[in-house]
């Protein structure tokens, strides 16, 4: 796993340091106390990662090419065919759809929702994506307006107007960055074949009931699951389908730490039960 | 004015119709019944909008080069100089900061944040920028870390790392889409030149206060201000430091109006005592 490898390492390269508050708390990993028992722990692999971030929003920045030669960026709604290549539907008589007539060479780069009150977006998932655009014909085209459509309803009305094109971004490069620390390319292929993570759209929801009303369960997790064993605080930085993220304090410092789950969560309600199966467990109730 | 004409004038273009429900409703203007005293209506010019959404977030979307003259979109984190250059900061061990370096031509994309319930980004402002990327050198490098530094506070930490590069984008092009029909460009000067709103942090907020408190007062508006006397129901659906724009109901049809302050608005707390001296003179008292 290149990826978990890439999060707790220390850095090699002064852009890969985590910086600020949490960076100091937390950016380097302690040893566990006690050996850790349960699931090997895993992390989302870079295309799961993009394939979430791209799921995640409507909106995403197109570099098209001018006649010169120029990048040209430019903001754009898309939908997802099922292998998650962007589909987009721009007007050829905006520069961008000129572009793209003219020179089918793309990218195209998508945010994760970002708070308003954010101050660093830095430290937020994003992915670019590039590749080839090509108009789609037959049954892709009409694959590729539903796509469109399921994603931004009221292009109901504009999609069908005879001067917009449908575009399907034929993928080559996918890299996702995932915060300070957090990075990793990966290939079309593992994009293509990878899955959204489909608690996505409720972890931030169900970290902040975890940190308001569960801190006692995450400290036992920390205790019991993690191997802090001297743990005296926990609090919950992020949980995908494999597990949760904490932060912990110890007498001997601070650390992240992470518990996975039994099984991967497969459906976007899973997340209580595992955590309640993760809590139980930490109980030794299991 | 033809920011003024580009959002009232019937579409010429397919892709300038305005669509979904407001389009249907309010998309042509019905000619007032009654002459309309007070001030020539003005509306912020394609320079002043770009401005404005450029002021409104520290999230831009870089479009670069790669050596392969392949774009690549990438978000960024940027400041502002004060004449509205963005100044972005990285690192050259990252593609987009290896692609400035090779080959200096860049655009910049940024979208005015948008609600997380809105489905449809399309209909939102954003702007996109081309030029040159340049290394500033002494005071300019210094005001260029300022200026970046007070957009991204935590980027005092990673802008002092040996590898990091900023970069102020000169600027060849302007290009402004304020949603469906609204959309102009601005030449380098004229954005150079402008100033942002300085009422735009604040004008969703009053105008949903409007909306929920004053509908009397926006009727009024419509009625003695906007000439639609036989106006019967009036909603604000955007405010700026030069005046309101109105959806109005009359028995004619619905249709979009504009009321003007009686002087542009100059500090950032400055719509509620404009918005009393324009609900003042609707009741003739002024």
């Amino acid at each position: 796993m290149t990826d978990a490898a890439s999060t707790f390492k220390p850095s090699k390269s002064p852009h890969d340091v985590p910086t600020g508050a949490s960076a100091d708390a937390y950016g380097l990993p302690l040893p566990p106390l006690e050996p850790v028992d349960g699931p090997a722990p895993v992390l989302r692999s870079a295309a799961e990662e993009a394939r979430t971030i791209m799921a995640s929003t409507n909106l995403g920045n197109l570099a098209s090419l001018t006649a010169d030669g120029d990048p040209w960026a430019s903001l754009v709604t898309y939908g997802l065919m099922d292998d998650g290549s962007p589909v987009i539907c721009v007007s050829r008589l905006a520069l961008h759809g000129r572009n793209l007539a003219g020179d089918q060479r793309a990218s195209f780069a998508v945010s994760a929702p970002i708070p308003a009150d954010e101050d660093d977006p830095s430290d937020h998932g994003r992915v670019s994506l590039a590749g080839i655009v090509e108009e789609p014909a037959g049954a892709e085209l009409e694959a590729a307006r539903a796509a469109y459509i399921a994603a931004v309803p009221s292009a109901a009305t504009f999609a069908s107007f005879g001067d917009f094109t449908f575009w399907v971004m034929r993928l080559k490069k996918v890299r996702w960055v995932g915060g300070f620390g957090r990075m990793n390319s990966a290939t079309a292929e593992a994009y293509a074949g990878a899955e959204a993570d489909p608690v996505a759209p409720q972890a931030e929801y169900a970290v902040k009931h975890m940190n308001e009303d569960h801190a006692d369960a995450l400290l036992l997790m920390a205790q019991a699951l993690a191997g802090h064993s001297d743990a005296t605080a926990a609090t919950c930085s992020r949980a995908d389908r494999y597990g949760l993220d904490l932060k912990v304090e110890t007498p001997r410092g601070n650390t992240a730490a992470r518990v996975s789950f039994a099984e991967p969560i497969t459906a976007p309600d899973g997340l209580r039960a595992a955590t309640v199966e993760l809590t139980r467990r930490a109980r030794g109730e299991q």
